[in-house]
Order: C-alpha cells, then sequence, then structure tokens
C-alpha cells in the first residue's frame, strides 16, 4: 500500500434518492471518524450540498463533529440529507470540482450515486492524477434501480424492492375484491428489477409455493420488464385471456417498457410527451404511461355496444424509492458501504468503488429448508472504470418467457427484502 | 327491549376497500359467536361474497366455524375479505334481497360500509317491516373519506391518513434534495379530511411545533380541500410565491378538488374524461388530474425562452386504502364496531348504525403535554337513517385559508394516526 496523504475528506450524494442513501453517508462518516480523522490525517469531513453543484460552490455541511444520536436519526431518515443532483459533469466541470478541491484542501473525495456518479469520480480521479495533485477519489453505491456491474445487487434497491412488493400484495387483494384490470407503472427506464420485485407479491400459500414451483394465480399475474420487447398485440391478448378467465387481471409493467428496436412504449402512446435535456421522455412523476396502457386495453377490449372492463392505472411514483420503512438488510449493507469506502481510503488505495458480494445465498433458508445456506453478503473493491457508466440489466436466468420473473429471481430477491406480511384469503 | 328472533346471520362488505374492513369482519363474528350463536339463537353466521350481489345469488362464505387464528390473520389482511361491490340497491334490487334473506331464512343482516350501505341497510329493513319478515338490519362504518355523519371519525380513515401522512413527509424530503415544483393528489371525492391528513408530514421539530402553532414551512405547503373552492388563477399564484421563496414548492391536492360552482376541476382540466355510469368522471386509477395540474403550471410558470420549472405529479392511487400497515387505532377501532354491531343485535334492537365517539381528545397527551387527556373512544348506536347517503364535510374549524387546514385539525387527526417516523434534516 502506498502512504496516506492529509487533508480533508469530502461526501456527495448524487442523483435519485433513496430510502438508505442517508445510511452510506453516515457510514462514510463512522467510517473516516474512527480511521483517518482518528489517525489525524483527515481534519474536517465535510458535506457537499447538493453534490458537485455545491462542491464546487463551497456549500458544505460540517460532519466532523455531528452528534452520534442525530447521526442515527439521519441515517434513518430517507432521501439525500445532504441535498441531491442531476448534474453530469463534463471535462470542464470536472475541472471546476478539482479546483475547488484544491481550494478546500480536500485530499478523501467520496460520492454516493448510481453509474455516472462513479464515472465522475472517475473523471475527477483522471484529472486530479494529471495536475499532480493527491486526490483519493471513492464511489459508494446506490440506486434503487439495482443496475449497478460487478455488485450482487445495490443499496436502496432491496428498500424499494420490498415497498412494490406490499404494494402489489395489497393492491392485488383490492383487486380480487373489486375485480377489473389494473396496471400499476413500476419505476426503473432501463433495468427490470424493481419491476421484478412485483412478483414477491404472490404469497398465498394455496397458490404459490416457492418451494415446488407451483404456478400462482396471485397477482400480478403480468410483468413486463425493459429487457423484453414490448408488443402492444401480445400485451392485448395477455390482458385478454386472463380477463376472460378470472374476470380481473393484475398487471406490473416497467416505465421503460420498449419495442423491438429500444423505442419507449412512453414516448410511442404519450402524445406531447415531455423529452428532458438528454432526450428522455419524462417517466417518472407522471401518470401518462399507465393512463395510455388503461385507455389501449379500454378501446380493444370493450364489446362492440358493450360495456368497458373496469380498468384503473397506478403509477407508484416517487414514494417507491424513498418509503420510509426500509428494508433492513439495505439499512445494514448501505451503512457498510460508506464504512467500507472510508476503509478503503484507510489502507492507502487512490481509488475504487465498493461492491456488494453475496457468500451466502439465503434463499433457501428463506424459503424454510433447514439446512439452507442463511444470508451473508461482504464488500470489496472494484475499479471505478468497471462500474462507471455501464447498465447492468435483468440476465436471462432472472426472466421467464415475455411477461413473468423465474423462481430464481425470487429466490434472489426475497432475502434482500427481509419478512413480508401474511395474508389470509378466503 | 324486545325479543330476540331465531335464524341465521349474514354479513356483507361494500363499496372501496380499506386495511381494516376484515377487522371490522371479524368483529361481527366474534360478536356474534360470544353472543347470539353462543345462546344458539344464531344457527349460522355466513359471509356474502362480493356484498349483495353475492347474498342475492346465495353466493356465501360460511364463517360459523372458523378457527380464530384464521379469524386473526383475516382481520390483519387489508381489503375486503369476502369481496366488495359497487352496487347500490334500488327498490327491486332490495326486494330481491329481502327474498334471499327469506330463502336462507336470515333473521340477521350486518352491512360493512359507506353511507350508500347505511342507506341500502334502511331500505331493506323498510321492506322487511312491511312485508311483516322480522329481518334485523345494522351498518358497521367504514370509509377513508372519513365523511360519515354521526361518527368522530370513520374505521379505515387512520390508516390511509397514516399513509398519505408518511408518503408526505419522505416525499417532502425527496423534495428538498432535488428541488422542483411536486404535486401529490390524494383520494376523497366529496370530503377532504384524508388530503388534510398530509398536514401531518410538517413534523420536523426545527420548523413545526404544533404546541406553540409556529408556522411549518414543512411540506406540504399548499393544500387543496374539495371544501373551498379551487380557482385556478389562485393556485398559480400561490405556487410561484413559494417557488420564487424557496425555489420548490410541496402540493397535496384532493381528486375531488372543484371551482366555485361544484364543477370538478378534474372534469374541466382532463379532455375525454372518463365519466362512470353515475355521471361521474373517473379520479382514482388514474394520473389525469396531477398531470393536467403539471401542465398547467409549467405553462404559467415558464419563464419567457427560460426553461421551464421541474415539476412532477404522484397520484397515490389504490394503495393508500390498503397499505399493509394500519394504524393499531383503526385496527382496533374497526373490530369493536364489528363486535359492538353483533352486541346490539344481541341486546334486542332492531337496527342501527354504528359511530365512534370521541371521549378523550388524545391530543394534547399526544402533543406532550403531561397532563394532557389520553386519547379514548367508545361506540354507540344511531338510526340508520341518521347515517344514510349524507355526507360529511370538513368542518370549517379544520380549514385554514384557501390552501391549508387548521392546528385543530392536526390534533384531531395526530392520535388517531399513531407514532409516526422521527426524521433529522441538515
Amino acid at each position: 500500500m502506498q502512504e496516506l496523504v492529509r487533508g480533508n475528506a469530502v461526501i456527495g450524494q448524487s442523483g435519485g434518492p433513496t430510502a438508505v442513501i442517508n445510511q452510506s453517508l453516515v457510514g462514510v462518516v463512522e467510517g473516516l471518524r474512527s480511521g483517518l480523522h482518528a489517525a489525524g490525517l483527515v481534519k474536517r469531513v465535510l458535506g457537499m450540498r447538493h453534490g458537485v453543484r455545491g462542491l464546487t460552490k463551497g456549500e458544505f455541511h460540517d460532519l466532523t463533529d455531528m452528534h452520534q444520536d442525530r447521526l442515527d436519526r439521519l441515517a434513518n431518515t430517507p432521501s439525500a440529507g445532504l441535498g441531491s443532483t442531476r448534474d453530469k459533469p463534463d471535462e470542464a466541470y470536472c475541472e471546476r470540482i478539482l479546483e475547488a478541491c484544491k481550494k478546500h484542501d480536500i485530499r478523501y473525495y467520496f460520492y454516493i450515486g448510481g453509474n455516472d456518479s462513479s464515472d465522475s469520480c472517475r473523471i475527477v480521479r483522471e484529472k486530479a492524477k494529471a495536475a499532480n495533485y493527491d486526490l483519493r477519489c471513492f464511489h459508494v453505491p446506490k440506486t434503487v434501480d439495482n443496475d449497478l456491474k460487478e455488485n450482487d445487487h445495490t443499496p436502496g434497491f432491496p428498500s424499494a424492492a420490498k415497498f412494490v412488493a406490499m404494494a402489489c400484495m395489497a393492491d392485488f387483494m383490492d383487486n380480487i375484491s373489486l375485480p377489473g384490470i389494473k396496471i400499476n407503472v413500476v419505476m426503473g427506464r432501463h433495468a427490470g428489477f424493481l419491476t421484478a420485485a412485483s412478483a414477491l407479491a404472490r404469497r398465498h400459500d394455496r397458490e404459490f409455493n416457492p418451494l415446488d414451483g407451483t404456478e400462482s394465480t396471485d397477482g400480478p399475474q403480468l410483468i413486463y420488464l425493459p429487457e423484453v420487447p414490448f408488443e402492444t398485440d401480445r400485451f392485448i391478448a395477455d390482458v385478454e385471456a386472463w380477463y376472460t378467465k378470472k374476470g380481473r387481471c393484475h398487471i406490473v409493467v416497467s416505465e421503460g417498457i420498449q419495442d423491438k428496436d429500444g423505442v419507449p412504449i412512453g414516448a410511442k402512446l404519450i402524445k406531447g410527451a415531455q423529452v428532458d435535456s438528454h432526450g428522455n421522455v419524462q417517466l417518472s412523476g407522471s401518470g401518462a404511461l399507465g393512463d395510455q396502457l388503461g385507455d389501449l386495453l379500454k378501446e380493444k377490449l370493450t364489446p362492440a355496444g358493450g360495456k368497458p372492463p373496469r380498468i384503473r392505472a397506478d403509477t407508484f411514483g416517487y414514494v417507491q424509492r424513498c418509503w420510509p420503512d426500509a428494508s433492513p438488510i439495505d439499512q445494514m449493507e448501505a451503512r457498510r458501504c460508506g464504512q467500507f469506502a472510508a476503509q478503503l481510503a484507510l489502507a492507502g488505495h487512490h481509488d475504487g468503488s465498493v461492491a456488494i458480494v453475496r457468500q451466502g445465498s439465503g434463499s433457501e433458508a428463506w424459503l424454510g429448508k433447514d439446512n439452507g445456506q442463511p444470508y451473508i453478503s461482504t464488500y470489496r473493491r472494484v475499479e471505478l472504470s468497471d462500474v462507471a457508466a455501464k447498465t447492468r440489466h435483468m440476465p436471462p436466468e432472472f426472466i421467464a418467457g415475455h411477461n413473468n420473473v423465474s423462481r430464481k429471481f425470487v429466490e434472489y430477491c426475497l432475502p434482500l427484502v427481509g419478512p413480508l406480511p401474511g395474508f389470509e384469503r378466503l
């Protein structure tokens, strides 16, 4: 290991907030306090206000001496306590970041975020190297989309998955209580993990036994992921088949569903869709995709001269990423990821990203097998460039057909989410 | 008291499901088992499948001997376990209900629902009386809208209010983390109680102290109820003022907001709005109202030639009424309401509705005053006709100005919802 440098440390949060991103923030603070700060190498631990935007403006929260009680409360508060940003720094922006680091004698740079954050970490690190300024840059993973490479899963995902599973459990009971066609739209522009988590709602003992692989008729009956090309005619036929058989149909679609050419269905269906500065159609914070799919089904499934089926669409919206009842495993792991990043700095690393490794699958123990492995995770350092600006998608073994997920996905996801309520059905 | 009659009992659930309507179902079953059934007067306790629709078809779940463990699980399951219905029986329909009761020797009739359910109870009772058939009819209150007369509050409301409060707490943190204009649309076509519950999200110690009445700048900053005429220009001016001051604005609107002539804003803004069989615009199960309000703000608040503000709209949808983490007080009271209805029958009453009476306000104890009254509720019988087909609205003392609720409302609502998470803000 190379020698350590003396200076201040800075921590930032970026991108969409999650229920546990403050756990990671507090983890870095704790790791620095008991490590580099205790050793006298890090003087101040500064939080960037609204990520790199605040850093370049010199806007900080000083976290060096914050009382542990307050840190614990902060860790349990959803959303980004420091404030977040959507800024994706280009070369010139990264130059300004480096200048700000020099100005405030920052030698340790921690950025909590998704693959874009990892990429900006990498660029800042390159610029610092070129300028012969010793700046150590670390990325801490975070995204409800679960789409970071090298990770078994990403902090933020298990808690959002828990919300989606609980919402679908309750909403399915609502759907059998007042039957009709129900569409739920879930976040995730490119990766379908969060949409797939809706399958955890299928838990009824009489209808679904994940151990023997019995097929469930519990909702959601149809799950559409961005990884599988969405064909409108096939979608209508799927819904019609269930509706004819059951008089109801419970559907979950990802906001990011796209056709075989990669064109988002939202962009095709929504008239006058809003496009952001990156050319993306605004998907979150709008109910338009669900409403358009509902209108489409109404048009196609209303018998000539007859009554249209009862069709409702809900878009889970922002509460799914910040719901204040996080998965306990997610809370713990997000904290540990932050602590681990600070330990990487203490160990003399110059850069790196933290990845979660699953050592014990947990799935069989979870599903009731006596001799099943318990769930165990550990952490390892990976190169920034292995995570930066790359997207992980649902692997083929997690996908079943064109409208379902596999048992393997359920086994992967259940241990992360933790206990779900038990329902009784007459 | 008059003498009791011998026969079967039937229980039905009607209207929109809630997180605790099965508590009331189980309460009636328990009350009958330990009372009229134990006394040998009620032979079978039958559940109507999908309310009066199932009754007229002779479709029942026999609940007489269901194991207590299963009943307890059922009570904790959100949504209507028997299935619900939107049927509002007219005279001819009520005639068929009476015939079904005669056919199955039903002498005790329990219906769990809102003001329409109370009304159908009343009509069935009148028809039975006119036909000289001794049928005892009881209504058990249920509605997330909290709009039943004679009740301090209605089972189902506290749990839905808890969801709305927690969602707004988390979403406000999200909004300060990534600033912009955020609109949340809450259920409630005619009464604003559930929308008002969003005010419970304003809890941050530094900014809101309900004891000393300090005004909060925590979100939601603007709350629009159906009881206050909605003026589009005033709404835009309200949002602009906050957005100019803070660079963000957190807004909650009821799906039922209407103009001074009672025309729903949804019907005015939504092009090609769907109208149901009662002539009502479909409000739930669609994100259209929030999206239209967002479009309106974007149009009005985008500076000439400038960038539009970041505007997002979420519609909380069906999860708010069935979220599987109910208020403990709501669970308990919903159960007791069912038990109390069965006790009314045992006491020889021929009809009636159950109303919740608040005996100890709970608000001062809740807010930390040492000598404050604890929250205590009791139950009383009211006439079916006092509840039937009537709507309670937010009283004027719960409303503050045209875009807020009063401290009095917060004191009324907080004890019902129970503990909310504590957040830390930097």
